[in-house]
């Protein structure tokens, strides 16, 4: 069922409901703590099969309840006119239409009541990118790949071989409207930093390596992770290079199995597939100039390392527990940047060998 | 004068001290606020004429004079090798060259001491881009425009009107092996916010309006502000809609006169011929569904707006007086998102009207 089918057959719902004398209700899932779970055969985080059972009759939920089915209203609209705006501009067509009684904190993107659009794809199985919400891009790509592009009206093929400098900003959507034309690279590089992956654009890695470079640029959007998602499927490998510390592994882990606090999203935003080759503090060994390029690991990094160790799927991995106790004993971190601290070509020679060596945390 | 050759006369000219035997020194500008002055001419603000002469043989001054000469050395290298890195990258070359006395915090991105690279940028009247050094990039340009990108041995034609929703990420440096190859447009419009941007890249409103749309995606960078100032150069109008609030007026004011604290950059990265379209509290007698769209003036924006009626250049403008003076008395703000709160595509509606009407603040 397309989303606006999806959107009218909830509305439907609500209006028998209505007519026998009832209230109107939705059923959604849990997304609290206690209903998620690490999925051992998907290989990533996803949401129970606790259900909750919202009433508009009741003094607790009715004014939420009235806010998401204004929310469920005015995206179908938006699907009829074919016209997308971001969670602001949701914000203030609702501010329009009902008046004072919105509160503009439940509407920064920013906010935790997101929640109320988190609410809406959880009961109907649905992306907000399907209800034509766009949301914050970041990323980058450069490599052999094109893509079609239909919006606003116009197709257009984009060659991400030919990006120059800039490469191709990965949108807040790349399902609806958007398909992968064609693909002639072998492998997908993660890095995190949009320095380092402008680094080695200059030093054209993706070309002679016949890979796609993709950075984040930081915490993946969703938008990036959908794309990620996407190449895996296509079977092509996907390596992340990301800082040894508590920022580079939490980018990394939730590129892998997606993160605690949108667990919801399930398979559709992660990839499990996802391999960590560096940089690592065993690197130190290999690569001996590394070993005055450390800086101090801070208090948010041992602590990171701490709840990692914890993690059923991070401490069954005796890598990951060596690696993490290196950070905990020496409490020492290592930049992705410091790769190029003797020269600056360095970064590409460290990526190959470990690839080729199959270098990567197991 | 090229860089390298810049470079190296600063180098050159140290040696002559040393061997005349006196102690290195070299001569630059103050940056200090009472060296900052609003240019009346220019229209934009720049340093004043006060020199400062660094001193090798100093206690207070060694240490830095040290570093400032490490990084001329390091840009020097990264000339002749024709590769670029960020002051991240930059950091750990110096660290691996001179050893643990570096002092990390002076090398983050975010740090006051860039300070450095700024002495450098002054003393010897160039950019960082010129040294190679990128920065953090952020905008985005659709529309008529084609730039020709030379960069990692390849060149590259860039059709920004094929961009798709993603349009064109404004690179770090927009003038070293960059050139505007044709442009076909016959004015420019910047909007703060990407999500704006993207509704308006939606509605094809840089093809309907013959415009370049640019977003420098909140604060500009130096490359998004040097892009401008390029166009700006070709006679190109600049109208700029942003929020009315403390950050929009912000955004707005570096754009047109620069910022405090950068002001040593002066007309090469402003464009004082920049006019702010909205939006604004007075749009409220005119387009009257704004009204309940207003929000609540933070103390941040109350402050924001005491502080530039104080400035000589926007006080004198009875326009900006009154809009000040309305959020001071009003004690709201409007956001530019709101224009969509009737209809998603009204934003465009406004802009022309604004335009053809000659409605921006004088």
């Amino acid at each position: 069922m397309k989303a606006k089918e999806k959107l009218e057959k909830l509305g439907k719902d609500m209006v028998v409901q209505i007519h026998a004398g009832e209230g109107p209700t939705f059923e959604t899932t849990l997304r609290t703590k206690g209903n998620t779970i690490y999925d051992e055969g998907l290989g990533c985080l996803r949401t129970g099969d606790k259900k909750e059972l919202r009433k508009y009759l009741s003094v607790a939920q009715a004014r939420t309840f009235m806010q998401t089915v204004a929310i469920a209203a005015k995206s179908k609209t938006f699907l009829e006119q074919d016209l997308h705006t971001s969670i602001r501009g949701l914000f203030y067509q609702l501010k329009f239409s009902l008046g004072e009684e919105m509160d503009e904190d439940l509407f920064t993107e920013q906010s935790e009541s997101n929640a109320l659009i988190e609410d809406l794809e959880v009961a109907l199985k649905l992306k907000r990118e399907d209800l034509n919400l766009t949301t914050d891009r970041k990323g980058f790509v450069a490599g052999g790949m094109t893509i079609r592009d239909r919006f606003g009206g116009e197709e257009t093929l984009i060659d991400l071989s030919k990006q120059g400098r800039s490469g191709w900003s990965i949108p807040s959507d790349v399902d609806n409207g958007m398909d992968i034309e064609s693909l002639d690279a072998e492998w997908v590089l993660v890095v995190e930093k949009d320095a380092l992956w402008q680094r080695l654009n200059e030093d054209k890695f993706w070309k002679k390596e016949n890979c796609l470079l993709v950075t984040p640029k930081g915490q993946s959007t969703r938008g990036t992770r959908r794309l990620l998602r996407k190449l895996a499927d296509r079977k092509l490998p996907v390596y992340c290079l990301m800082d040894c510390d508590a920022w580079g592994w939490y980018i990394y882990w939730t590129i892998k199995t997606g993160s605690m606090n949108l667990a919801y999203l399930g398979r559709d935003f992660a990839v499990p597939e996802a391999k960590f080759i560096g940089v690592t503090m065993s690197d130190i060994e290999e690569f001996k100039f590394l070993d005055k390029l450390t800086i101090r690991a801070k208090e948010v990094d041992i602590k990171r390392a701490e709840e990692m160790l914890g993690y059923p799927w991070i401490n069954r991995s005796k890598d990951w527990v060596h690696e993490l106790k290196l950070v905990l004993k020496t409490k020492k971190k290592i930049e992705q940047d410091a790769l190029q601290g003797e020269r600056l070509t360095f970064v590409g020679e460290y990526i190959k060998k470990k690839i080729e060596g199959k270098e990567w945390l197991k």
